[in-house]
């Protein structure tokens, strides 16, 4: 079969080696490689370290070499949360002429936090033919693109409120450090002024979610607070953004992510006429549908035209599962 | 402001009046005529016919004449829920030049039912260069398009259950006479043998979904049972389409529009991995969320490359309202 699509994964941590696992199970996705510069990966082969077959696909640790090496058509892309920290794999990517579908929570929308590396990006994409898009469950689908899909069933839209629960007790070690579980109230506090902490892209929901519905907010703040859990010490966080358009709140998104969360969920309520209230009992499973997202998100951004890219600009985004 | 969107209403029965309605009432729509031929409507202005401000918009009884000399960029269609019965409506807009944005059933998914209208719409839309799309609650978006954004977030789907109860006890005459409520039993059998009885479009609605998860259904079979009301007589009915793959029941699509249904909800289950349970709790308002929908898709489909089109092919249809 020689129409696959040749696909590269680019970083082999837990959400990317979820990602390439997905995409080594897919018919129609031809993985023949990986990047990653960690000892413990890079020179090895790419199914050795996913433990599934992917015939002589190997890890590379120069993203480069690699790239002009390989040739793919895609990238998958899972190395980080901050756009200015992964600015340079994407060009990287965009001048091998690949596209990419990138976890990067701040590529999900990065118009308002880094409007001139989102226009970079996107010359970068159009000049060398090639579709970026960052993308997961959060931020890219649960609290920005399902609520604008549901507002299609809107004649007015005055409000949204997003809320997402999550239990973190059974999840990796590395996200519930993230949101600070087993910290003593000082420690949390000072996490939180130290930044890059808690949930990354939450900010960029709420513009992707406006910008979806057509308004301009005038504000968006942020806090962070603690999860009380057993001896004084953080069961995890509670993270909430409140956008404003002309004086009034017009986005209340909530992400609680701690330790025997009640009654764990996604929740849009869309205030207007008609009104939408939907609920995910159980809430969508972060890492595991982030992997599927990713992957069924390829077809999309393969027959889109280049440029930086949303969610919002590609027609539904489906399973291709067998 | 010569830059609104000049659209013409064809068809102003209760889901037309009310999607001409909210068209009037968005700022990039002129609303510039309409198309009946009801004598207690032909001839007089729209703006009476909705109480609403539409200027001298004017409805007329002959569409080609209408339309040749609106020219209208969209029509806005809400005549019937058979293709065979409105395609020389359809025709008749594209050949004069208009967009179209549908209520008829048939066309959110016209492929499998009538693939060589499908076919002759589709060549008549480019050979035009406009883009017809059919559109609305159900179906359209609540057990199709909704279902298949869902799917996103899975890495494997096996079956998709999807269940909409409607209370129609405070609906439309039409409706509940639709849906057989006040039938002795014996008329309610005669009236579904009859054909044309129940929700047109349940079938349209699997067959979209299919399609969006990448199946081929072997078999849709479709069953309407009477939902038992106050004495004997019909409170509703119940339709339910079950559709099987590789000999696997893979859809089963539930519509029940009765009085006093109890928990009125839209619903969908997908088996798979992750699994996914969405509740519409109280479910979507027919009447008035087809008129946002028809309304809302119009930016999308005016920017779509012309064809005759579904949900599935466009980007995230949202609500522009204020």
């Amino acid at each position: 079969v020689t129409d696959r699509i040749r696909t590269v994964i680019f970083g082999l941590g837990p959400i990317g080696a979820g990602i390439a696992t997905l995409a080594a199970s897919r018919p129609d996705i031809d993985l023949i490689g990986g990047v990653d510069s960690a000892p413990d990966k890079a020179g090895r082969s790419l199914g050795d370290i996913l433990g599934v077959e992917t015939g002589n696909a190997r890890v590379l640790d120069d993203a480069s070499a690699a790239l002009g090496e390989l040739r793919p058509q895609v990238v998958l892309h899972a190395t980080g949360s901050y756009l200015p920290d992964v600015q340079d794999q994407l060009i990287a990517c965009a001048r091998a002429g690949a596209n990419v579908v990138s976890t990067c929570e701040e590529l999900s929308y990065p118009w308002q936090r880094h409007p001139d590396l989102a226009k970079k990006l996107d010359a970068e994409a159009r000049s060398n033919g090639v579709t970026l898009l960052g993308t997961g469950v959060n931020p890219g689908f649960v609290m920005d693109t399902l609520a604008v899909a549901l507002s299609a069933a809107c004649q007015r839209v005055e409000r949204v409120t997003l809320t997402r629960v999550v239990d973190v007790s059974q999840r990796r070690l590395q996200l519930q450090r993230k949101v600070g579980m087993g910290l003593s109230l000082d420690d949390f506090r000072a996490s939180v002024g130290a930044g890059r902490f808690g949930h990354v892209g939450l900010a960029e929901s709420c513009w992707m979610l406006a910008r979806g519905l057509g308004w301009t907010l005038d504000s968006l703040d942020e806090t962070i607070e603690l999860v009380a859990g057993e001896g004084g010490l953080a069961a995890g966080m509670r993270q909430t953004a409140t956008g404003t358009a002309n004086g009034r709140t017009v986005i209340t998104a909530t992400v609680q992510m701690s330790a025997a969360a009640e009654r764990p969920r996604d929740e849009i309520a869309i205030d207007g006429a008609p009104p939408v209230r939907m609920v995910l009992e159980g809430g969508i499973q972060g890492d595991s549908a982030t992997a599927a997202i990713v992957v069924n998100a390829v077809p999309r951004v393969l027959a889109h035209e280049p440029g930086l890219v949303t969610m919002l600009d590609l027609p539904v985004v489906a399973s291709r599962g067998a």
